[in-house]
């Protein structure tokens, strides 16, 4: 961590019987100004608390902005509606439950599923271009349309808890400037709440009371340290940990193993050490959003992914999360997808041609699965996928064609040879309002944290878009909370 | 936790300033006397200090005393050698670092195969007593027989990284005491070193400087709050979490599925928490020892393992330890074993059988494995177990025999149906010293820890006797440290 060396340590908290002025003071000082911090910052406004916002880069915007601009909402939108989605919180929340465990946080899901409609209406309010259309699927939306299939509603695991709905809402924007778009919109939201934005400032560590209660920070401002008074609360936006080496290898060490990571420089878990420094409890350290991307094109889902033993472990329907996952934690990270030439073109992103064959016995020895297994899977599933049946992991219908048009060819989707990308989904534990907890569950006073900086709605299991529900709806709530507590 | 009702809150760290008397002091005071707590009080007493120990159940042994007693100690033991295995340090080493990660602790791996054998003369010293004999494999040894093959040594996936030898060490006994005759030498070396023992006292907190040094803990005795001093430092022996329902939860919910605990009621975590109350980060929480036993009798490795689809996932001869982590966290505990008449009797502890077919046929039916998929799967093994080979997972040759003896069953080791068994390995980042760290690294000033209140020699990956060595050769070293402390 190169930038570290200049840095106060997070952990080494202040103590505010010891400081003899303040610098600067606000009613909550809101620390990073992503989705989280914006939305904190905003919602501290709403309540009528001064509000200072201190960005360690140049500017807003952070991971959000490079993000792909979705948000995961439901329960019957307006644009769920226009598109002729049928949707309720109801359902909404069983999915989530489902998907998001094992033990999600139910009340953050229960909340966040009642009133997600709410927050589209409150979201679109604040500038968020959303469009009245239905893209299709994907995390990714490369037209100006916002509703997509954001996650795993219609796999066979999930449609018998839920009736399904898709539920990524991506901001109105061509190309990969979703995200962007969605900042544009929420910093100028920011600047007009009249937040005070302060970029370029680093907050080292937090100023606490013996009682554990927080009541400002310590930031370096042009090479000054400064102490900032927060009468009400302190809420930390400041990302996840992916782009801190010792976090991951003390934490998540398989995740170094992904080559792309879904970051920016501040996502070095920071802010998550800051809230351990003050008492709280960082959870679910070991979850991940981990993506293997193989499904540009779509028709690739009729592949077969299979392990070093040539066998299948998942349905290849399955959301790129949950196949990411399977593949980096129970298969090692060592799996290829097998292709027939009726359907493989050259997938986006690339990945490399581990080997080709005009028989699946031929591919089998060229790439160095062990003998007959290739075989024996492919065999299997042909004779099943002609009658449109996937006996072993359910894959949907319309993805179940025998693969029998040579020559036949293994993609290499190995952890260690193609674009896996990565963000990490624990962080520190808050309660609904985001107010940050210890291990014992107790409020630390005055620290709250929203965003990647906590565990979320989603711990293990993930949907594109539920990042930036956790950032921009714990993100209000966390600051609306902060303004709100007496002190 | 019922007990937790009348218990302070662990993180709820004093202020050290606000203290006007102490009611007791030591230089050093242990929390819990289980094999760390003992080894911590023994270690403190060896550099000179004055030491107390506070144990909260009635005497000591802690969940040591219930364990099978098995240390694992290596780098050429005289027991070792009195039976024929040669060792060294680096090849212990070796396989410790392949079977103990991804990213074990490297510094404590070093340090512990290299002194394991000064490890070994110093229990023997202290009254420990290890039959120059050896038994043969497996963690629960019934003779009172020592060496004992107790972990993955010979397995295809870490014999090509280190020399195999047996390392597991188990106190002479016979039967299931081996773990109870290992506390009573230990706890009885404890009272000779000259180290107060306190049982029937409740720690309830630490006590803190706002520099962050602890000082002292905040303790119940007979129903009244007392303050005690630690001169030095304090050392958490308190064991791990498996017994707190809420942190399980939290960090690893997939353990709460297993029905047997390896632990006592002490194992709820106040350790860990007190730790992080006082600014120790918790580390690797996600992992757990998980043991599903069906290894008894050892040719049962014969069968053959399949999840949910008919597919082996894993060579049968891996570590109990192995098999069921990858049964539990990749195959979500849905496992069954395979096996036919020609050795199959009933195991211990018993297993159900879920069905028995005259043809691998009838028993996938009668079973509801996916039609096809337990023949091909019992075909491919059998074709090439005849050979003596496995291409899947390389499982040893000594137990390849293809399965042809008719009826065949399949015993239900689904974890709801069977007697898995785990605890918690995750726990307080400390140094090879036992000095507690933050999450930045840092020492915490005067707190200790060791045991399964630690990360400890094993992240993940795990071989019986491990947790024993962390407590021994760790706990030892931190009441050095402890004692050593200038302050």
């Amino acid at each position: 961590m190169s930038q570290e060396k200049d840095y106060g340590r997070p952990t080494d908290v202040r103590a505010a019987e010891g400081v003899e002025r303040w610098h600067d003071e606000a009613d909550v000082i809101v620390v990073g100004l992503g989705a989280a911090g914006a939305c904190a910052a905003i919602g501290a406004r709403e309540a009528g608390a001064d509000v200072l916002v201190l960005e360690r880069a140049g500017g807003g915007g952070g991971t959000s902005a490079n993000s792909t601009g979705e948000v995961y909402m439901g329960g019957g939108t307006p644009v769920q509606l226009a598109c002729g989605f049928e949707d309720s919180p109801d359902e909404m929340y069983r999915y989530l439950m489902a998907s998001c465990g094992p033990e999600p946080d139910e009340p953050k899901i229960r909340l966040y599923a009642d009133t997600s409609v709410d927050h589209f209406h409150w979201l679109e309010g604040l500038g968020v271009p959303f469009k009245r259309s239905y893209y299709g699927d994907g995390s990714y939306i490369p037209t100006d349309d916002c509703l997509a299939w954001s996650g795993s509603e219609l796999n066979a695991r999930y449609a018998p808890h839920a009736k399904p709905a898709p539920r990524g809402h991506s901001a109105r924007k061509e190309g990969i400037e979703a995200g962007a778009e969605l900042m544009r919109a929420l910093c100028a939201a920011t600047e007009r709440s009249g937040a005070r934005i302060e970029p370029n400032v680093r907050v080292e560590t937090l100023v606490q009371r013996r009682d554990r209660t927080v009541v400002g920070v310590v930031a370096r401002i042009e090479g000054e340290e400064r102490l900032l008074r927060a009468r009400h609360g302190v809420v930390l936006c400041a990302g996840g940990f992916i782009n801190n080496a010792d976090m991951v290898a003390r934490h998540a060490p398989w995740l170094a193993r992904c080559k792309m990571r879904l970051a920016v420089d501040g996502d070095d878990g920071r802010g998550i050490r800051m809230g351990e420094g003050a008492g709280g409890e960082a959870i679910r350290m070991d979850t991940a959003c981990i993506v293997l991307p193989f499904t540009v094109p779509k028709k690739h889902i009729q592949g077969l992914m299979v392990n070093a033993q040539g066998q299948r472990f998942i349905n290849e329907d399955a959301y790129q999360s949950d196949v990411g996952e399977a593949a980096l934690r129970h298969q090692d990270g060592q799996v290829w997808l097998i292709v027939d030439d009726s359907f493989y073109e050259v997938p986006f992103p690339p990945a490399e041609i581990a080997g080709v064959g005009e028989t699946i016995e031929e591919l089998e020895r060229e790439v160095g699965f062990p003998e007959g297994t290739l075989q024996q899977t492919v065999a299997y599933y042909n004779a099943h996928a002609a009658k449109g049946e996937d006996p072993l992991f359910h894959k949907t219908a319309e993805f179940l064609k025998p693969l029998d048009t040579p020559p036949f060819a293994a993609l290499d989707y190995r952890v260690e040879h193609s674009l896996w990308s990565v963000f990490t989904m624990g962080g520190l534990h808050t309660s609904i309002d985001g107010e940050v907890l210890s291990a014992d569950g107790d409020r630390i006073p005055g620290l709250f944290a929203a965003g990647r900086t906590t565990s979320g709605l989603a711990a293990q299991g993930y949907s594109s878009g539920l990042s930036l529900a956790d950032g921009t709806f714990f993100g209000r709530r966390a600051g609306l909370a902060a303004a709100r507590r007496s002190t």
